[in-house]
């Protein structure tokens, strides 16, 4: 019976920050709803998203990289989603096949039944694109029989981009509003793990807010829903469904 | 209590046969589960879709519209629907601020939970995006406090643009796929209705198969559902949600 | 010499309350730079944006564009600019050859140097890019020579769009933003005259605080420059310059 | 016998020089291969295009609209066309049902092989997508069994966009490069007639000249045509074929 | 003299059956007109594209490449082209510079008079815009007169994308519709070969009969061709030509 | 005090020519200003863009980029700029990190004010895109504090693409169009440097005038400004600004 699958989620997040700003609600919410929320950090982002651990001084990239980790391991744990490391380097951010195969097997073990990652295009940095097509193509090599003959391949689960910085300089166009104002307690939670970025804590919050009206907007004055917060994401595929309301 | 209030669903047709070629299957779908649907069609097709008609002889404009009302009455019937016609001619279909209203106070009354309309471009066919842009703006005047003030407003109803004729060319790309599977016989027998047009039954039939076959891919082949016609959509609007799987 | 002439913009604004939200910061920026800015106003948004005033009971549409009248005069006033109603009439908005001779002649009076005006997409709110266009045509004709020859024409002013309310879902995309710290507090002014509209008093001051950390990451961090509130425009046409830094 | 039947195709120019700037090498090209080319001016372009005629002084209207009918004129002769003017007025241009079925009824006696009209967008001139829209849904017209039932129907013939003033910020993008240098002398005396806009006449001279390098360079190096001019054009119908050299 | 050189096609496709589905009609056509029809399959899609041949079990990928393999010669001997197999791997294929220059000599040695490969986007299958960019890139490394001196450089081929499996998905646009009506036998012929992909030979019939009916649309009622049978092409480059019609 | 630090700009063109036809203009233009410009010339472009030379028989790689060098440092000095070689090779250029940390050591050293680079897409030239987005990636390393800590990072100077071959269908759309009339004599003689591509010289020069003419037309005829030269950019970022005329 369909029912006794437990549901899962994958996350893939170029920098060890990213699915916090990005994707804390929706994480914290699926987990609340008794999903297995699974993480996945590219890099540490340590070279281009810690500038205010290296203007300390006495830095060094292995201290940069602990720091980093311990805060998204707080954070996830706040998010209530498992979290892993692949360490790829940041600024720039490369994948070869060997990790293109690594993330498809973490599809494989996952078997999620959605994928949140960043969007395909963005001016102001290389490693999330990046991130968004090796995302992509590792679901595809999941998908191949031939890939790892025998082992259960994956099905089609929808892929949704999470809001970039500037969402318009990426042609990013949400169409989906995911109400996360249930779990808006815990996503700022999770934000304030994050000290080194202390100047976005109150830029995402307002990204909330406002997804939050838009939201509310888009089911319309007369639903009776309270909605304060939200999340924007992109599709990259067309969902199947029996119902249109 | 939400469970008591019927739902429904409203589908404005430029022409009396495109809300059975293009939508068939969602109103079925919906009428089965218990939607009350209505169609509104803006004009009968008379000049533009009725080639074989006025290829008989002996026909005036009148008697086309009469046989295309017929025709539509009875699709109407076996989806599930019910059907008015505001009868404001096609090739061109025009329409002033008296039409706006009318279709704003349908959209009052029937207070729908969905919207179906065409596409809002087509290089073929100018009466579609007219359709499709009176829709749109006949929902913003229903949804304003001063129009009529005192009567009850609507929410904010997802519209859904369904499939032109020529998909690519009108720069539509669906990213619903609805499953019509359960109901293609009706829709099946709805179409053949249109004794006009049977140059196109075969045509909507395949097409019907093409979205089930991606609907089906897009699901995954691990997928239990058994999918064997769909219907493409293209949304508006983003959608407000809780559950991204 | 130039520097002899009053520099001048004209902002076109579909509803009385538009240019505040909108074009608030770049009205007092440039009021306070000497510029005389003209604000007109094609209706009174006393349809679809006076819900507030609807629901207190008792109103008319007289006394609803009343209301509204008094509000964005004391806007215009705190921000600096002068203001002219066209009555045209909302939800729908609709112009004919005449208006579109009186807004041209406007243009003419004017000489602005810039131009305000709505987005040219705007699924939610048709009035909008009715207002747009309308005010990209009255250019056009004021340009004229044979448009009531004899009379001085307008050269080329740039024409910048504003920001829609969900700007990604108008395909919306800022290519200048304007650092309107020095004027926000005139503008958080002129937005609490919108009594009516208090819901959105907050959504646009964090519009405002989004848009200025977005400006501030594009002018660099090494810059000294203090930006906290900023405004977003979009170009209709490419400006010329000598000086590309 | 296909042979037979003589060959057509008809241009639709907002103002009355426009077909010679954007497609007097086509007309010409095409005129002495044998084909009947028809050129409807919908206006004189007396407001809009005719500014050193107004800068002349002791002007009319009518004078200018005399002044223009005589280039055009002059000019359709040079490059083998019969030319009509509709005079519908310019600045704006607009037009009613009337003119649509006007047009639609030209359509009808042509019954042109090719269309070509203006671009879908300009921001620099409203009355040029007009002309386009009404153009393609004049065509629609003259396909559909009932308008004029009885009379025969025109088929499909392609459409192409001519050139506008400045191409890339009309989102205009030539698929189709014409070798028109075998007529160039002819354009060019055509253009010539222009009296009023000598300013252009080096213009599109040089847009010819590029478009002739494209030609060039789409055709490869290696080709023995010599292209010296040439004229782009922008599909908006798939062409239908059997071969793809 | 032009007439006596032989002409050529070339096409590229990323996976061993791609090149029936997509562009087969194409190859038999040209084939049958006297072209001389060139394929190259990058991969022989052993991973990805062969699930029916893993399932039987006792598989490997030689076996696979080798079943694989003999399909393909089998429907290109059907369709009249030669063909040859670069085996480089499927999901993921991979190019590095010694495959683009092996492809940039399969360019200079055939002399193609048109290119067929891939779609440039395919958010399903990323080696199918990887196919398509090789191809494309290999095309101007052909024509570099620096790239092996002395060699008879290519000149400018147009190169077609053919239909992805989704289209509207992949942004991909027909802007030719080859009438593929005489060759259609052959076609479904060699689409039988594929044997492990039995459940696509009638989606890609279906495929064929709807990209029919739309040529027949795009040419017109009152043509006299009679085209049951299509495909679609989109041009990366526009065409050069003397005649509009 | 700002006024004493020196302006800068970096310049990065694929080959070495490029920069010279695409922005001459605007490197004489600020050279003569008092910025410091300095170009990057990935590769010599020996293989794609020296026909002329490797047509004269007796040649090599080398000799081919040694003649290149010094057109290409004749021309830079006529501009007033300094120059270096990257010498990674053309048809294909490739980049690997090392290459990336090389210029974004450049933009490190160089602080430029402004970026000038390619256009992200050119189907008749994969360098060109591979280039600008080099360019971009790098900008952004040089940005990040963890790139070589200590060092000082640079700010967010804006980015401008130079107009490519054919610009439309590079989908390149020029939002800035620079007066470059005062310098065009200087772009003219650097233009006279490349003698191995002299059939650009007109083509170029045409280019010129067609920009020049836009420019004249985007601000207006009713300006004092004589504009008879002009080059287009396309922005990659928003500017920030407190004027909006």
């Amino acid at each position: 019976m369909e029912t006794t699958v437990k549901k899962s989620a994958l996350v893939v997040s170029a920098h060890s920050a990213d699915f916090v700003w990005r994707a804390g609600g929706a994480i914290a919410l699926h987990a609340s709803r008794g999903y297995d929320v699974h993480v996945v950090c590219l890099s540490f982002g340590e070279r281009g998203e810690s500038a205010k651990l290296w203007r300390k001084g006495n830095m060094t990239e292995a201290l940069v990289k602990q720091h980093r980790q311990k805060e998204a391991e707080a954070a996830a744990e706040i998010l209530g989603a498992s979290i892993e490391f692949f360490d790829l380097g940041d600024y720039p951010l490369r994948a070869d096949k060997e990790t293109l195969f690594r993330l498809a097997d973490v599809f494989r073990k996952i078997q999620p039944h959605f994928v949140l990652t960043h969007s395909i295009q963005d001016p102001y940095n290389y490693d999330h694109p990046l991130a968004a097509n090796l995302t992509q193509e590792a679901r595809i090599i999941a998908q191949a029989e031939g890939y790892r003959p025998g082992e259960p391949i994956i099905g089609a689960p929808p892929v949704y981009c999470f809001e970039p910085h500037q969402p318009e300089q990426c042609n990013w166009k949400p169409d989906v509003l995911l109400d996360i104002t249930s779990v808006w307690d815990k996503k700022y939670a999770a934000i304030q793990c994050m000290a080194g970025q202390e100047h976005l804590w109150e830029y995402y919050t307002r990204v909330a807010q406002q997804r939050g009206v838009q939201a509310k907007r888009n089911v319309g004055i007369t639903s009776p829903n309270v909605i304060s917060h939200g999340e924007g994401y992109q599709s990259l595929f067309p969902r199947v469904t029996e119902d249109l309301s």
